[in-house]
């Protein structure tokens, strides 16, 4: 069993272009940064809105171990059973029961068990079932197996972001944000040892609206009417964060941002 | 008349702890980045809340040539008449018609004449004048008198913020978020010159959530009782930007992010 | 010129059970009225969502004089070129400048000139132009060709709603609501002689949830899944307001509801 | 025991002329309905802010059996005991656990057990637990003592109110919605015998924007600032339903709208 064990977070693909960018250039980045564990948040890849069963199994095949999602989970139905079958394939955990899927997974890494937990947030996005009750009692579940807990909380508002990594600081080994597709610059390690930062960022084309389309963006602010959003046809960047855990205590002991341009 | 202009930008000014470290610590840090102009978010300036006439002029006195603010600056009432009398403090200028205050500025620095511009976002935010429209409008006026412009752009959304940046790109040397409290890494300068930030941060507590006290949010999320947040009494960082722009065609040379830890 | 005029506005068309009600029963409702004109608001007529020439044209040979409409007008991209060419199918007139169609139309009936103007709000709706400002500006036109003038609102709160009656008392005929599809009982005059209500209703399927299939409406709460809504298909009500107006000064003389259970 | 029950349920007090009318006049209103069982909810009863133990106790003294709540409960910080100690006085039950006070209480009228339920919705609300799990297992447990059961459900969108007598119809006698503050005209019995209305409207100022001065929701609306709202200090109307409930089997047997002109 190693000392510690290093993992790769990445967020939201968006479209062909982030797709493209981790087919291509996920092996590679996974080795550049020694990523023991890959974890890739596919809510979006699928011309942005949800993700199929086929570039999910494409997305693994690259180099993802697990992957987690969000809000735009359900846009495209082919992925309902996929949700149930695929162990590694995570949607929020607080969603109501009997909903398709599951939330959280165990995933073996050089004798070391991870836990992989997704919840989502409610405030300005929907309503779900209270996160940080939900999420407590997944946690104290995984934690019968592992103390080496990541947490990817898809959610909109960084105060209950903030809140989310204040509660269960000491109990997980990271709380990272995503969703806002925007990279922020706050990676910290709270007191009990739970690395965070509000939103790792987005695994899509750079010129953008987040991801999508600046001439449709810019129409849609201008009208407002509610015009189909397009993904934006142009080279993707890879953004998440790397972060080194204490294998024994399940402790970060680092978080860094992580910015990759693509060139296909 | 200089080749560039050095601008700082700090973002919301939260309650006492804010407060004190600009009282203390801006005229050294805006030596330290060389700025020949000083712009500071007083939006939670007075207990989170607002503004008072006497903590801005304080701030102006620490060192701000011009404050902006945003969706809270009407909660203390007395700044009502000095949002009026006070040419260099600005509240968002697509407030309707018939509001008190006013949204832009033009002050001189080296002989340069810069405007200063507030806008507020609506998505999920309020329901102001289109910020896209009413911004452009203004753009234009200061446009006739300089090229060097700053936009304070008080948002809740990435997707309204980034919008903004690619609608003015070319028009305005800067396009900065407020209002999340969160600093993002997303500093870029567009195609055509505009410098533009996600959101530049807060300069308030550390050890909060947002600038509140990290209990009361807690019990806020867990009750989801209406609990009034406190100002969390630990110490302040300073965030913001520099920016520096060509002080003939007011493009923007560069953007960094400024974060500076405070000892009071 | 007659002495008063009688009005009949029909809530949203919801759907194939609210169309096959209004193409079967419209004429003979308006005889029962002795309505001089009849506005029937069509936003979701084509399944739930939008409008189609075919079903506006459709609906202008049942009996409807003037169509209005509201969010959802955009979902049929079909209507827009009808939206500029058809001068009695109104989308909300505040929305921005260079958007397709038009807020406002002039018919006569019987001699007498009546505006009709459609208007959106705002709270917890969609970021338009303000209704008030746009609202007065455009009645102001309306009144240099006539005093009769019909407002439909289409607007999710109620404090909106009241707050627009209130300000328009006196300039308008009658200020009525849609969008919620709740008839509700608060019909009344202002003391400046505009005619009053919240909502005049839904114009389709009784056994659904605001027109929607009921299982799908329960399944989507129970899951918080974005399932596709369906209408219900289940006979329709007729709902909306008959409205009395004196012909020369355009004040209201009467206001009372309408509800008509439609066999087919 | 008598064959049915007679109940009447009143809608948001505001302010003090909502006070007022029920202190003089709910006894007669009362008799002339000829109520064994009056539920009034008094979320607003303290200035259109929370209520007090003191006004709670002078409407129970005026005839009230059963205060219900919203999301306003918590606005007058002395109410928090109250809700704990006094049995007869809800807050909507789906506030997550740990919350003061209680969300049902069983009263007995001529020795029929009634279960009263408070409920308070989420879509364009708040972050609160499902009220379809929370109430069908709070129904549940009522169900064990009696059949005649009401549900307040206090929320803003007609959806999630119509899709929750769905989901209750044959499970509880009634649920009426509470918070617009407009009554509504859809009052009907569901196949099943569960009487429903979407809101029964308001015990407060009629010359008012949802029991506010009308002067300040002008202003409010016009500037967009957050000005303070006041009651409309005129008179009030009364604003509920009568129901009656066939005793042994709980089913509803009517349901009518009540208004009531004050004096006062
Ligand atoms: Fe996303
Ligand atoms: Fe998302
Ligand atoms: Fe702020
Ligand atoms: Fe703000
Ligand atoms: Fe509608
Ligand atoms: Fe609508
Ligand atoms: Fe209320
Ligand atoms: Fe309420």
């Amino acid at each position: 069993m190693p000392d510690k064990i290093t993992v790769l977070l990445l967020g939201d693909v968006f479209g062909q272009p982030g797709c493209r960018a981790l087919f291509v250039g996920l092996k590679s980045l996974a080795k550049e940064y020694r990523a023991d564990l890959v974890v890739v948040n596919g809510e979006n890849a699928a011309d942005g809105f949800g993700i199929t069963p086929e570039i999910a199994d494409r997305l693994f095949a690259s180099g993802a171990d697990v992957l987690t999602s969000g809000n735009h989970i359900w846009q495209k139905r082919e992925i309902l059973p996929f949700l149930d079958s695929q162990e590694r394939m995570l949607r929020p955990g607080n969603y109501p029961p009997g909903v398709p899927g599951h939330g959280s997974c165990i995933v073996e890494v050089k004798g070391v068990k991870v836990g992989v937990l997704n919840l989502q947030g409610r405030l300005r996005m929907g309503d779900l079932d209270c996160p940080f009750r939900i999420g407590a009692d997944m946690v104290r579940k995984l934690r019968e197996k592992t103390k080496v807990i990541l947490v990817d909380f898809h959610a909109e508002a960084p105060e209950e972001k903030e809140a989310l990594a204040c509660y269960l600081d000491g109990q997980v080994s990271s709380v990272t944000g995503t969703h806002t597709h925007v990279q922020t610059a706050d990676e910290r390690i709270y007191p009990k040892g739970t690395a965070y930062i509000s939103d790792i960022g987005m695994t899509g084309p750079v010129d953008s609206v987040i991801g999508c389309d600046m001439e449709i963006s810019l129409r849609r602010s201008a009208t407002q009417m509610p015009l189909r959003m397009e993904v934006s046809d142009t080279p993707a960047a890879i953004q998440g964060v790397k972060i080194e855990i204490d294998a024994a205590s399940g402790k970060a002991l680092s978080i860094e941002r992580v910015v990759k341009h693509s060139l296909v």
